[in-house]
């Protein structure tokens, strides 16, 4: 038994789908979430600065004294994965290789989309991946960009946002896949709309619970779960500000969000320091 | 629903530790077995002629409308396993992935060891894929060239089998891991040998239940179960002599065999042809 806390990031508040199911999988466990929105979005940036922001924050995390660290975001798993995982003593798990590896188990005609950001695309990770599983996996993946500025705006429900999905959609729909990863946090908020334009023959694989699922089985594997029998808390810490943190993470946490606390970018530069 | 047999193979009988832990996780499916013993061990051989014959194998099973095949056998895995998934129409699992994935979740301290064949250690694959989940990892692989005989020998408990477990994991002790994987079908017979010589505090990875994990698991999300309130079936081939086959097996399958058939070499050849 382990009572430290699991620590969860990301550039905004993408990731906080990811806590959601983390809290819903594994209500008995700490949490910390970390949103870097002072330096957001992660995605225009040079690579190495988005690994500098990611060591920056796994070490102030490791330093917090948590137990895992979870890179909710998808940019920055695809950016800074590997050099996370060599610098840091605690375990980084990353959005990418649990939603890989479901895709692969879910398709039936071994057919495989994948919606996400520019960045995410270019990075090949999904790709290469779901080919280390399945060498014969048709991969079909999909730039959205159009897609977080609406999920983020005023009215993420709007005819505007399934127009774009429809759009990027079309090239998955005459590939014929018939599981769909949805490579970005953002999207579980409009999941309704991913599945009526695709269709129910399609599977969808959202890294949100994908991602709890991994951290779930890895706790248990590693017997370092906290007890089962306590209800966990969670905390915000932000570069930010905490009220419009407050404000726009309500829509994707769907939980309480209570406290949130300022953490300066000074602060987190100086854990590399 | 889907009422298809699960085709698993290997060059002998060690794939049946696996098609063990199947029998006993998914009672309510159905298996065929195929033991390619008149071309074992496929170890010494070239790359290439160990994929030759897995693809003859594959096809063969294919031809006999199965839903999905398992590659039981370390050896086969590494040197044949993405021509496989490129060449089949149906998904094929191999016994490393799984493995792989357990340790990278297991491990307390990021040290994780291998005891395995030299063909599956010059391979490289087990590295490659405990890297790509956690690149931190420190890794530890040792070829045991003596276990897989006197594994198959008349008395697999004596003093030199627990002798040569123990030379073969010196290096692992003193490099002090906390995860052993065991990637060879023939290790779980021996199990309680590993477990003493490596001490409780290391945990065993062993390819027969990872896999047999991820069976169930690919079944369950490609929707291809059958119906889990029947009782399966399962039944045997064998390249070489079904007597032979009958008398090895049942200490690997520990269930019973039952009627073992035969196909000839050429059979398989024709798959291929």
């Amino acid at each position: 038994m382990d009572p430290r806390p699991v620590g969860v990031f990301d550039s905004g508040v993408g990731g906080l789908t990811v806590l959601h199911e983390c809290l819903v999988t594994m209500p008995h466990e700490d949490f910390v979430y970390l949103g870097d929105h002072a330096r957001l979005p992660y995605g225009p940036r040079p690579l190495e600065e988005v690994r500098r922001f990611a060591r920056e924050i796994g070490l102030f995390l490791e330093a917090q004294d948590v137990k895992l660290i979870v890179v909710a975001c998808n940019t920055a798993t695809s950016a800074a994965l590997p050099q996370l995982q060599g610098e840091l003593a605690v375990p980084v798990i990353g959005v990418i290789a649990p939603e890989a590896r479901a895709a692969v188990q879910a398709t039936r005609n071994r057919r495989i989309g994948l919606l996400a950001t520019q960045g995410t695309v270019d990075s090949g990770r999904y790709a290469q991946l779901v080919r280390a599983l399945d060498a014969g996996v048709s991969f079909h993946p999909v730039a959205c960009p159009r897609l977080v500025p609406l999920i983020e705006s005023d009215d993420p429900y709007a005819e505007e946002t399934e127009e774009a999905v429809r759009e990027y959609a079309a090239p998955l729909r005459a590939a014929e896949v018939d599981t769909v990863i949805l490579g970005c946090t953002h999207y579980p908020l409009i999941r309704p709309i991913f599945q009526r334009v695709l269709g129910r023959g399609v599977t969808l694989v959202f890294s949100a619970e994908e991602t709890a699922r991994e951290v779930a089985e890895t706790l248990a594997r590693k017997g370092i779960e906290n007890d089962r029998a306590r209800e966990g808390r969670y905390r915000f810490l932000t570069t930010g500000d905490p009220v419009a943190f407050r404000e726009m993470g309500r829509r994707f946490l769907q939980l309480p969000i209570g406290e949130v606390e300022r953490v300066t970018v000074a602060r987190l530069e100086e854990a590399l320091a």
